[in-house]
């Protein structure tokens, strides 16, 4: 009998770690049906997939505990039923009393900002990656699991340029010895432990420091699954399913203008010019590719206390017809930015350690539909990632139909 | 060397078939780029459709001349550059000019009440498709025509119930032998003609009188292409891109509300609450077939008539994510009903053409892509369509590809 | 010193009556400050007003406990902080125990569907009312309260066609002792009785029985302040807003589009397309009477049921500026229908009980500010309302300075 | 008899100017009514203002004349219908080719980047005045005109920080005469000279440099009416027609975030930061003058060549009601800026004209109406700011009408 999965997540105390585990309790008491997850859907019947029931969780954060949030955390019942987070309530917060501090080295000024329960500087790179590995050990021995999942839910850091070092292994593993710190933010310190520990590592977040090149080779010949990078759950979603309208039709896309209002702790973040950056980037590249040329397009971020976890986008797409004419078509979307987010990390864990039992290593590029910018797939229009999607789960299901005869 | 296609358009006067008719003309003139064509793009590339250059343009229309309109139709420059109207000006009036009355018979109030030119009544069903079919085949001899395609553009007639003469070729001759008008709409006797004829025919309008299972099977008896119906240029694509995202993604659609404004003569008619009928019938399948269960789901129509022809559509969608949480998807859509269906009407032509050609009969269900309620076609995913085009293109090209070799 | 005034509640169960009765009650634990009443604000600062504290709650409706609702109301805190609902439910549920049945008396289908615990058929039109004055001297009474305001929260009923006895109070009188029923309707019979009881009397629902001409006159010789109708909450509150815009800058309004969406009771008896014509009739006035020209409008109004109390209205606003050119404004106004109306309501009994003891009788104009339709006021533009409110708080206000001299 | 009244705008190439000649040809031609004009309607009837048919344009542009653009203008009949652009197009060229070369004085890059017929440099500011003094004299006598008007219609400029001699007049005229360049902006020496030469000035843009303390106080000095700042034409006159709503209901605004994207010359200057500064200040005072208190604000403008003159503003603002209920009203405005700027231009042209024949002095309170900032008035709700212009004119009506009697 299958055992135990770990699902150890970095920014626990954040408001998608949050729904994440108010959400797999529920569903565990069956108080909820699985809207939302696509690994709920037929197209996973009959795949081996590790139930819901069997998640452990875990993590860190650079937060501690405040007296208006016992457990430090992001978590205020939101728009979910307050007997739903009644009842889930004592089993959420003694997880989150087991979330222990994080690292933030060279994160930037707005995270450092919120830093409460780093670890003690001091030590070298060398000594946090081996702390990070420890704890993930400890994680996976005290709990009994059979393995462990690690994802990346800390707020967004500042764009890293690359080098050498983030293209090769073997410059990384030289750069982690010569302490340069530098060249890494956090993110890349807990990849690298997750991947020497053989825990498969999914990267939500736009932070480019987070899962590149070195890494993802790294992963490879550890024989780890890796897939990132940033959660689609809102204003993009929404774009890789309307661009390529345009495109079908031979409709040009003059100027395509996205503005984006919201109110939580990713929002506060954001508000930093540098955090910001990361985020517009990862939004931009996806209409140049599903268009196949890039129209006039900005994407505003405005940090709105108000919101709360309400995200809001008004997107303005004005477009060219026949004979030139000028036409226009424009969205108005209103979502809770981690009840969207909460059913892809729990789908993502599922199909990350499935991969991780079937032997796969590098990169997940089946699981393009659940990110912004899907790491070494070129495919960007939605429909066609969710059919990568299901050409996987049919793939899997052929594989693994018992042969039957004389 | 091919030789001239020529294009009937029914409801000649209308502002798709001027719009139709000025596009092919600025085409000719290399005075617009063929945005919004969709065998104009590199899908086609290679593919031996009939060129732009080699359609001429001919019709009948309900209504006459009139001091106002001089060629008796609704073209007015509307968002097309003035520069263009102008200069395509002349030869579109003398097409305007060439233009006969119509048939009326059985079409409903609205529709009779736009009636000016219509033929003399006296005759019996078998007299008026007899005029009509003289009417193609003179069309055909004085302008040295290889093939004609007849495409319906007229009014949106009041919903037909079916019966057995609706069903089977037989039957249908018995019922017209019997001169049963009450059981036809003036669109069945336009695409009964044009079968007998030889001629493929393309129901761009909402009528189901237009093209039932009596009229498919004749035209596969007859080796004649057909397809329909409603071509599909505003809220309805918009739709067809957007439900297959809550699909994909398994987010429970809870509501969609849409509300249509448009101000054209498409929109007076609708005012007709039967003929709105017609609209709506169409309009509501695409949900239910993409999502696989019916939300709660209203389309209004209403005719405003300072809009003209600028069609807006404002639609609400209320969907449950994880959680239980309900948020929402607003879009409003602000488009040329004409600009947006003239390129699909000269696409249908070129390719029914090319069905013909091919030795192809009955319906193309490569055409669902253009239609919100394509014949014979389970598939309602904009997406998924559009790889039916594809295939279709692919196959085509595969066949036509010349052997080379030893 | 002064004592308790009463408030009647005719439609007591339903949405409004228990979020004014929870805000009331919340108002007086101050868990909340007094946001939405602008009896609130310094407009009203030294005016002798009745407390809050000072109010007491009672009424009747035509709908009985069931078990889902174990008070049978609509009450389920909705938008409201479930801190506060749970705080004050227990005063709640008990001033909701002790509403009593009420009367249906020709309302039509949809809201007798309704009823469930209506007065036993059998007596006149006489024994109705005077059951209902007997209600209202007993809550009086009983509570000790020295005045009792009766307010209108019922169902939209069907519209009536007025006749003489609509006009004067003799001819009122003479078809109530002929007991014609479908002269009447239910919310008349409360408007009388609360009239000939002394109680002021506002309606707050579209429906045009509940307070005609004939009534109005009674009450100016009852010396009873009464006033309506039809609660200004939403898209009507900003189409009063917005049309002054245009009107002063001399912008023409082509056309203005209003299209309603809501789920909870009214609008699941809006559905109706007889209680639905009530409601339209009202929204139709402001504009007209802003411009002082009638532009192309409608308003459409669908139940959407998953939209609960939060309506959602989109408005498209089409109009003609300098040179001809056509330009518009949209609007999406997303508010909780019952949130929005509660504050008034109590702004209303505050300035009615107000009006009753300095001797005012009949309309009320200076409440114009807060109704769709102000009877006996022409005065469609919400500025221009809220300072006829402006003058009257300052009239007040002098009227009640002490004078001071030699 | 009357005589003329000379209209000398600068920014004269710019599609306000071209709109503002464009219409006042139009009007006088009785091709279209006078809609968007404020002093066309019942309120100035019988006021003796001056007729658009006495109205003499001229002015300057730093601009040339271009082969794109014969005269150099931005005019491109954009919303205007062909016929119009048709027949007045000769008028308007010539017009056009009467506008000689103008200042950008310490302007800032964006502006001097624009800039082809500027004079030449090397005289000193007391030069630059005396050549637009010399200017306005020269159009004044040639033109035979009566009066003239100057209106600021150039584009925007970078903000300047107000010291001593933007306070008082002797210290400007000190600054002035040592030439101290850095003080001032082009703006300045328009104003300054049109007050001296006895022109009412009226400032359209959001450019302080163009109408400070010091020029208000020597324009009462001089006897001249003055009047500013930026003109109200979108998504603020919407803002001040919409926040009364908010105020006088007692809802609290918790955040109110706007969202302009423009295409036109206009918005290709407010893409550079600094020029940005001055509108955005402009825009943000209205919330908290009509409010009371600041809510959560921001105001983006992007420049999205595709839309030309087509501004499109969404406004998201965010409120709380009774109970503490969050809601929302989303507003999308579509307008043309030239279109809506222009009758004001014409309406100012008038009552300055007027002002001055009366004798008025300084700032003119009454047309706060017309401007986001209105210099003076602490008033910034429109319709509060209609009434004082109503009541300007009643005062005038009365002031005016002949006593009659024995």
């Amino acid at each position: 009998m299958r055992g135990k999965t770990g699902v150890y997540l970095i920014g626990a105390l954040g408001s998608i770690a949050t729904t994440v585990v108010t959400g797999a309790l529920a569903l565990r008491e069956r108080m909820i049906p699985p809207i939302g997850m696509v690994t709920a859907t037929d197209v996973f019947e009959g795949a081996d997939l590790v139930r819901i029931e069997d998640l452990e969780f875990g993590g860190c954060d650079i937060r501690c505990a405040t007296d208006e949030h016992p457990a430090g955390s992001d978590f205020d019942a939101g728009p979910i039923d307050p007997r739903i987070a009644e009842a889930v309530g004592p089993e959420l917060r003694a997880i989150l009393k087991g979330i222990h501090g994080g690292t933030a080295t060279n994160c930037g000024e707005a995270i450092a900002g919120l830093a409460g329960c780093t670890r003690q500087d001091g030590g070298t790179l060398r000594d946090e990656i081996e702390e990070i590995r420890e704890r993930l050990r400890r994680f996976r021995r005290l709990s009994r699991l059979d393995e462990v999942v690690v994802v990346n839910l800390a707020s967004t850091e500042p764009p890293l340029e690359f080098e050498v070092c983030h293209e090769f292994p073997a410059a990384l593993e030289a750069c982690l010895d010569a302490n340069r710190a530098e060249k890494i933010r956090a993110s890349t310190l807990y990849a690298y432990a997750a991947i020497r520990e053989g825990c498969p590592y999914v990267n939500f977040t736009p932070s480019n420091a987070a899962l590149f090149p070195a890494l993802v080779r790294l992963a490879e010949q550890c024989g780890v699954p890796v897939m990132g990078s940033d959660g689609k759950t809102g204003e993009t979603l929404v774009k890789s399913a309307l661009a390529p309208m345009f495109a079908c039709r031979n409709l040009e896309v003059l100027s395509w203008e996205g503005f984006n209002i919201l109110g939580n702790m990713d929002g506060r973040v954001l508000n930093h010019p540098q955090n910001k950056e990361s985020k517009i980037r990862s939004k931009d590249r996806v209409l140049a590719k599903i268009l196949g040329y890039a129209p006039h397009s900005r994407t505003g971020i405005d940090y709105v206390p108000s919101l709360d976890d309400q995200k809001t986008a008004w997107d303005f797409i004005h477009f060219r017809g026949f004979l030139g004419a000028k036409m226009s078509l424009q969205f108005t979307w209103q979502g809770y930015d981690s009840i969207l987010a909460a059913p892809l990390v729990l789908d993502m864990v599922r199909l990350a350690e499935f991969a991780l039992r079937r032997g796969e290593a590098g990169l997940m590029p089946h699981l393009a539909l659940f990110f912004k910018t899907p790491m070494g797939v070129e495919e960007y229009s939605l429909e066609a990632q969710y059919r990568m999607l299901l050409d996987y789960a049919n793939g899997v299901r052929t594989a693994l139909r018992p042969v039957t005869g004389p």
